[in-house]
């Protein structure tokens, strides 16, 4: 089965809006085998609409639309659907009573314009929206399959997970070959760097694909391999796992969608230990990433947010004179500030940053870009020295990643400047 | 100017990435009066890029493509670009000296696969990387022009500040009509209930373009006017934006890329405020959203990230009976929160969150999305009960929002529960 994704909207083609949609729908597409090979972002107009439904409708078997389904005046994909399919619009009660049900239960009052989008095409089957007022369609037609959600992200994903996925995973068929795909997450590694490792790509692929992904979190590495049956696709990603575990094995941090701050999370639950964080220049932001997720009360105790000299010295006893001798941006600092959130929250790990962000605050001695982070455990203290960019906010992400990759080598024994 | 953007990379079809570049482009294209009209992803395959070329060099006079330019085996972009405009691949001098430099600058060794990205088709103009080791390409052909360039994003954009805006602007003429947007950002109010303050919208508008972009943010309002000069353009974008303030303005924050975190800061700063934070079920992300500004130091004096109780106790001075009577998610220990951070950190402003962010620690009487919101002055201290949804990142993000428009109201004087 071959897709196109088109999203609707102005929003998205004039940069207001980052097209997330887009790529949810990649990756749950991908996972049920379904090859996602064009995404198309269109404006809010009828008649470039309509030409975009007509050439994906010629090309592709399934079309995945989102976008321009809600209640005001500039919203006319509904319409334009109606208007492909020659369908008339009818009143669906279902989707009036889920409307009327919700602004109930909201205890707000049904605007009029509201009532409107209990309107769907003939042809279609209407899906239920939990989160909004907007149904979804469901369209099917000459053996194609066209499909359309509202364009705010968590009403569509409910929809995608509570009615669409389950049905399109019915119509997929086995077929001769399998496709399976493997993202190794490597952080700390240059990309041309990890890539000479491999020595002769072609020779040691042996036929698979591996696509290099860099960011400033890291490399991606994803691999594909087509084989005849499961088995043998899952042996093929295996080995290659193995072969390049073997040499990158230490920047490995995860697989697929793995999260750092996750990964993280999950090795001081399994291990039993707790973690307190002292923050200066990432303001916080090691301690959100790693509350993203549920059960973090288990291992994070507290966090501080030491911003002014005040505080690192009120809330975590770092000896003024140090900050007179070194500078608040020093390795003496670091170790201090772990040692200090350690001792104060009786934690396992004390871990700490400062640095400087950017794009001020730099000297010829320290430039932006200058960070140092810090570490205590119970068998003492440890702080390395970061020279990144000149970006604020990249700086901050990569800040982030580097003292919770530290962690992470922390508890697997990994030394740290492997 | 009519332009149409293409996202070449696999990472991208499948969900892997985000397609940020696209919205970057759309957004600066757009500033520049340049019509983006199409957003276009595919995967790397020569036969799928060449076809898609063809499409947009015949429908087009811009064409920008992202993605496809790194060092590895994978990225067959200009290849391609060289193939379709029937021009061969030079060795480049100047590029190769600046990945030669780059590599001697970062001390790193030059791997040989490197040198490959000094070869550029005969017909561009290579664009200099200071990030990275791939040009990008500055094509003319056919009163036409194709850009070409990394696909990641800070590559990118230094070649779009550096050269590639400065370039397109020379060529920009003007023309009969002008395009002015604005945009308003509105957080506390639904969709629907703003829509529906508009009255007959056809008739608010007289002729001007309003779209609502909704969020977990809030809804944006974005305005669209077509004139016949500047002035014109801009009184009418004024006009709209008093009609709008005059029964909405309470819920805007701010205009266009407004954040409300800088607002919220610029607030700070302009009025000599200083504002600690302690937070709960947020993590430290109010504290990372405020610190992602230059110049944040000057009035975020500290933040607390009490997750555990023993932490409220113990930084905060909350007292150990009201947890324990009114639960740690409650209207009395947020006030305490917000109590204790202030009068530690002797600030102007205190504010706590605590809450259920979920998926679990739910009840009946606190159900999961229940938060609650404190904020301490020189007048004294109040809290707000918030009920959010289900899903815990979200949830997270709505704290956050409401918790900065809460310290935003508190400065302007605006009632809470307005």
């Amino acid at each position: 089965m071959k897709a196109q994704i088109i999203a609707i909207g102005d929003e998205l083609l004039i940069g207001q809006t980052l097209n997330s949609n887009a790529s949810y729908l990649g990756k749950v597409l991908t996972d049920l085998d379904i090859e996602v090979q064009k995404q198309v972002v269109i404006g809010d107009e009828e008649k470039i609409i309509l030409s975009e439904f007509a050439s994906a409708w010629n090309n592709f078997d399934l079309i995945v639309v989102t976008g321009g389904l809600g209640p005001t005046h500039d919203d006319i994909t509904c319409e334009t659907v109606a208007k492909f399919f020659k369908s008339e619009l009818v009143k669906n009660d279902e989707v009036l009573k889920d409307i009327k049900d919700r602004f109930a239960r909201l205890n707000r009052t049904m605007a009029p314009i509201n009532e409107t989008q209990a309107m769907v095409p003939e042809i279609a089957s209407a899906i239920r929206n939990y989160y909004g007022t907007a149904p979804g369609l469901w369209i099917e037609n000459e053996n194609k399959i066209m499909i359309v959600m509202p364009g705010v992200p968590y009403e569509m994903k409910q929809m995608m997970t509570n009615y669409v996925l389950p049905k399109l995973s019915e119509r997929i068929l086995p077929s001769g070959v399998i496709t399976k795909r493997l993202t190794l997450l490597t952080t700390g590694i240059a990309e041309s760097t990890l890539f000479s490792k491999f020595g002769d790509i072609k020779e040691f692929l042996q036929g698979a694909k591996l696509a290099f992904l860099p960011s400033q979190f890291g490399v991606k590495l994803r691999l594909t391999v087509t084989e005849k049956d499961e088995e043998s696709a899952f042996n093929k990603l295996n080995e290659l796992e193995q072969k390049i575990r073997s040499f990158a094995g230490r920047f490995i941090y995860g697989k697929d969608d793995d999260d750092l701050a996750e990964v993280v999370g999950n090795l001081l639950k399994e291990r039993g230990l707790t973690i307190s964080v002292a923050e200066s220049c990432t303001g916080g932001n090691i301690c959100s990433m790693l509350t993203n997720f549920s059960g973090s009360s288990k291992y994070l105790e507290r966090g501080a947010v030491v911003y002014s000299n005040a505080a690192k010295v009120e809330i975590l006893n770092v000896d003024e004179d140090a900050i007179t001798a070194y500078g608040a941006v020093s390795k003496e600092v670091a170790i201090q500030m772990a040692d200090g959130i350690q001792s104060i929250s009786g934690t396992d790990i004390g871990l700490s940053v400062t640095g400087v962000l950017g794009p001020t605050g730099g000297s010829a001695e320290k430039p932006v870009g200058t960070v140092f982070i810090g570490l205590c455990d119970q068998n003492g203290c440890t702080a390395q020295k970061f020279n990144f960019g000149d970006d604020r906010i990249l700086n901050k992400q990569r800040t982030t990643q580097a003292a919770l990759d530290m962690v992470r080598k922390n508890i697997l024994g990994i030394p740290l400047d492997a």
